[in-house]
């Protein structure tokens, strides 16, 4: 029998409901080196962490996350808490020798990402690993449109394009839920959306964004003030309060390499559910990509026979495919879950394997740097911004 | 904290790997009012067995299903052998006083699945349930479709139009595994692929077949013995042997209530991974599914203004659509596994309440009457036959 | 200058005003080595087709179609008028030593198919060419899907599923059109529609149906009589009358070399407004194609490289695609009424070369034994039939 | 009868040819007030321009443009020449009191589009009318969306999603053809495809772009000089010269009414053959379109019931969609062409009214003006930038 990562979980809001489904899933659908034991969840209000331990299958809960860090019977903490307390805990698990995933954006201001990845780099050469939750990267049809990349298949990128489209704030009476709220998210669509934009676009080539011109934009300005809130949802009341998180942000881009890109992020393209799209042009051909059909990737060969060429829609479910050994036969879908279950088996294995999990908190940084550097160009009136990463070179 | 419902596997296959998964996640997932337990799983093989137990959570394993029957701690058997040994262990565990799952197409004979059938009504009187797996009622768009149905949306139905389209056997070489002997799986295309097609059109319309013209091919009469087999995949030797099963079916039918139907299930479609395709067309209006797109359901409402008329493409994923209270917020979409999760939720809910599950054995014995039909009528030249349900009506 | 082919078409229907815009575009589309002349338009109703010869070119009118024929100056006759009307027009035609194309079906019977088979046939010998407007074998992703057949890029053909969906007398206060009477249409969706699926599938695979079982259904069995009409539409008085052909047809059927088809035609699919789809599955590949996306080749090559396999959606607008010399750039889609200007062109060619154009009546004739094998097996409870072309092999 | 409306084409190349068939197509498929007539079409090349009026239908032809300025058998001026000849032949015919059709960008300049401009604005005064091409305006799915979004179907905007990806120069011995040369087309993909999007964001939201921030690329800097040229398409020998236009010009905007816009236009998106796409998303609802799918108009209501929301595919070929009274029954896919038949239509309709015809040669300049702007921000750096038209506003 392998041994066991014992797994605190902080926050158990709905990503913190995603991790423990993941978590148990992990070792049954992976051959995993160590087996993850759902030990403690913590939240601060006793009766709904408790309710989740029960539902869920944690062990034990604490209403302290301290609490959680303190324990010796704890290996791995998991961060899932809104962005302004990723910093605290980060380092406090860091600090008390216990591997941390934390999920994205890694902070809420660049200084709390550059501590952070300070943080797990000195930890890192102690054998205490981190991963920040970029979990669309785990993916296999996006995993597939990297190996293609990275096998010259596309040859050069020249073009990036990529929008995340929701629509779930759309209606005005909506209320203001903590991701609406700047001390707490940090940004809105921005960081919600775009961090995962601006992570694949690195994940998926290997180049980073050198400079940027953005705009953004708040629609609606004022919400009913959330009574309560589950999952992304929630119940207003009759006061209202200002939203302080943009609603959209968009920005073009130049990549080290050459690539033009293009980026998009907005809660308010009615009918678009969660439309993370990306499409890739290199000089051999190009991939495209749209969450709504995740286990889709269109591929087009520039170098094959034109009289048969086009987009090719590839079915990412064959064994063959990352990640799909462990699930099921070819056509047989998976879901936005399995992300999550493939993140948790990665992790495992680095930890067990002793070798640093990606995307690093280094790459979290990143994805913060050019986060940055979009609210600074939106606030400088779109002027040409480059991401902290790539100043003094 | 609720009671348990202590589960007894049998079958360690593919089907069992996704009914394990299943039984745990069902718990996460729902608010359930029983609490499955993964208690015994049973298999020949004591060294796979073993091997099944410990990687899908099982906590003990035996090597004769009988043992199974016999334990206390057991309170539902879920069969997933192949369909010849499903008579015996159903009628042993429903004797037994066990609740029973099977797997789909209920038994290889139509007289096996009379005799299945009388036994699950006559314990069903004593409060011990039994329910057929076919699973994919429990899409949530599939559940939609039948609910617009139901609500009347698409008025009387006209035409029913399925097919279920793969392509794992077009290479000649592909071994014979047990799928590809009558004698194992009672025949090919049709009971694997065509039984969940003749399921959905008698679930999503209510309406069941009267009479049908069939044919059946098997394109390829001789393959190499299977040395081994894991999933639906088999590694083939130097011997060969006798395809026994169809490789394709295909017919016309008459529906009670005066719908024309058509139905085709292949395993020869090359690039159709697990095109499981139905469209109904009514007075009123017309959906259709792709299970290769399994979150999408397209609906044309033919009442509606004509100027901005056409498929709706519905991501069945807002938490209003059957069975998606549990899971993500829209756009996040489920996989396969997801409509197993479903399956065992909706299975512990009707055991809690007392009320019989459905798809009942009787359902299971249509699905069957219409399997043998089919068959009879390949066998007379296409002759228009009547399933057994049908007759003396 | 080349010299003219000097038309004389009969019918000024729906039909007629394509044929003509035909006639114009094919010329200056294509280099032709004979120029097509707009001469004559025939029509019962002198002011109606007075008015489609000025609107639409012709430079005279009649108003018996036996003057047309007469003419000196008319080197090919065009039939569009309903199918009762057929046979005598293009035996007349004929033995005057015109050039024949006629509308599809050939005729309304068997029998008229074959007097006109065997006059086309005499004809030829005299250098006096026929063809049957089966347009859609001219689409140029359809001519592509031939060419990857002929070229053997699908193996051994096993599967051909068709279906010709349209929803456009789904409202039974839709009018009793010209197309819903028998002694008009000689049939209803069938012959309007399933014949275009019976001459596809023999033009794409070479192959000819040998046996089928059948059933036809009419859903509105009465409509009120139409007191105009046009195009497919009409407008229906209070009087009611009895529709005698079939709203739906479906059959299975073998096919000479073994494959497995099915065919379904249907005017009651409500939202499907010319879903022509045919799919085909080889044994090395498979093409599928839909009407409403004319311009879209879908194509697997199962020899190919699996990881990155799948259907590519070819958009068949490259120079190098049949027909596309003559067009626009890629991308740059065609529409319906560019597959009557190839017709019109192939046809011209033909004539100037002195070769039989394809389809020949013989191919129609061929259409309409399966039509007339559809049938009889209706008729007689879905017996296997077989074709008359098939009898006596 | 009705009266003649007598063209005169300038440039005989690949618009030239679309022109061609557009004018003779109008006034069989439209009931027109003025019948178009192909009266003199010039060009440079007596051999070439002879023989293009051979095939295309015209009645004569010129090898010096000016003479059929001063021809007095001609009414309309059809300019298809490069843009660089664009402003001097406009002017003449304007001053010579002919209607003009002048193809899109308007001219290479800026000042050029205002001279153009102001003289258009002096001539309507008199009666004589002047027309840009922008043709995609035509496409009855692009109409049925402005129609939308002018019943407020949408809402108030607040996105506009813009792209224009083609791949006919990837290959870097694609030859140097007149449009990869600044000084006769003005600028690359920004002026050819940008132009389109900048146009048609226009028309369909009425709202015009008040700054922008851009930046161009040109990926291949060096290519063999063309020897020939036809259509887009051209013959490299060994010599090379510099590509002096962008090859792709991205650009994020703001739009008066508050919008946020996204634009692309490139030539290096592989696989992309006309993909021409334009998403809004309102307060209320969304429209897209892709042109590679140009029948099909995605639509979707936010106000609608939202278990069945979603976009639905409209297939804007009924005849109660804008131009389809002209054409063909439902299902039955309009072309390419078919836009620049509308366009005639219209033109000839506006004429014969004596109303001034859209897209005017103002809303030329003011894409113009935008195009300007773009060229500005990319060569300052992307620095944010108004259009001249909102100047002093």
């Amino acid at each position: 029998m392998p041994d066991s990562l014992r797994i605190g979980l902080i926050g158990h809001g709905f990503m913190g409901r995603v991790h423990s489904l993941a978590w148990q899933a992990a070792g049954r659908a992976f051959d995993l080196p160590l087996t993850p034991e759902l030990t403690a969840v913590a939240g601060r209000n006793p009766e709904t962490v408790a309710q989740a331990a029960r539902s869920w299958g944690w062990a034990s809960f604490e209403t302290d996350w301290r609490r959680v860090i303190e324990r010796d019977d704890i290996d791995l903490v998991d961060i899932t808490t809104p962005g302004a307390l990723h910093t605290e805990i980060a380092l406090a698990a860091l600090a008390a020798g216990k591997h941390v995933l934390c999920e994205k954006p890694l902070a809420n201001t660049l200084g709390q990402a550059q501590e952070m990845t300070a943080a797990a780099e000195a930890a890192s050469a102690r054998g205490v690993q981190s991963m920040v939750g970029f979990n669309y990267r785990r993916t296999p049809a996006l995993a597939l449109a990297r190996d293609l990349v990275a096998q010259g298949r596309l040859g050069d990128i020249r073009h990036i394009r990529a929008t995340y489209l929701q629509d779930w704030i759309n209606d005005p009476e909506f209320p203001l839920v903590w991701r609406l709220r700047k001390e707490q998210a940090g940004s809105g669509a921005l960081g919600d959306l775009g961090a995962h934009l601006v992570d694949l676009a690195h994940f998926l080539t290997g180049r980073r964004i050198s400079g940027l011109s953005a705009l953004t934009e708040t629609f609606i300005t004022e919400r009913p003030l959330a009574q309560s809130q589950s999952g992304l949802a929630g119940v207003g009341g009759a006061e209202r309060g200002e939203v302080t998180v943009d609603d959209a942000a968009v920005f073009i881009a130049r990549c080290d390499g050459g690539a033009v890109a293009t980026f998009e992020a907005t809660r308010f393209a009615p009918g678009r559910k969660n439309a993370m799209r990306i499409e890739l042009n290199g000089s051999l051909g190009s991939v495209a990509f749209d969450f709504e059909s995740l286990n889709e990737l269109l591929f087009h060969d520039a170098t094959a026979d034109s009289a048969v060429g086009g987009f090719t829609r590839i079915l990412a479910t064959d064994p063959q495919h990352p990640y799909m050994r462990a699930w099921w036969p070819p056509g047989h879908g998976l879901g936005y879950d399995h992300t999550f279950v493939h993140q948790a088996a990665d992790l495992v294995e680095a930890i067990a394997q002793g070798v640093p999990p990606t995307p690093s908190f280094a790459d979290g940084l990143y994805v913060q740097s050019v986060l940055d550097a979009v609210e600074a160009s939106a606030a400088a009136g779109s002027a040409w911004t480059s991401p902290s990463w790539n100043e003094g070179k």
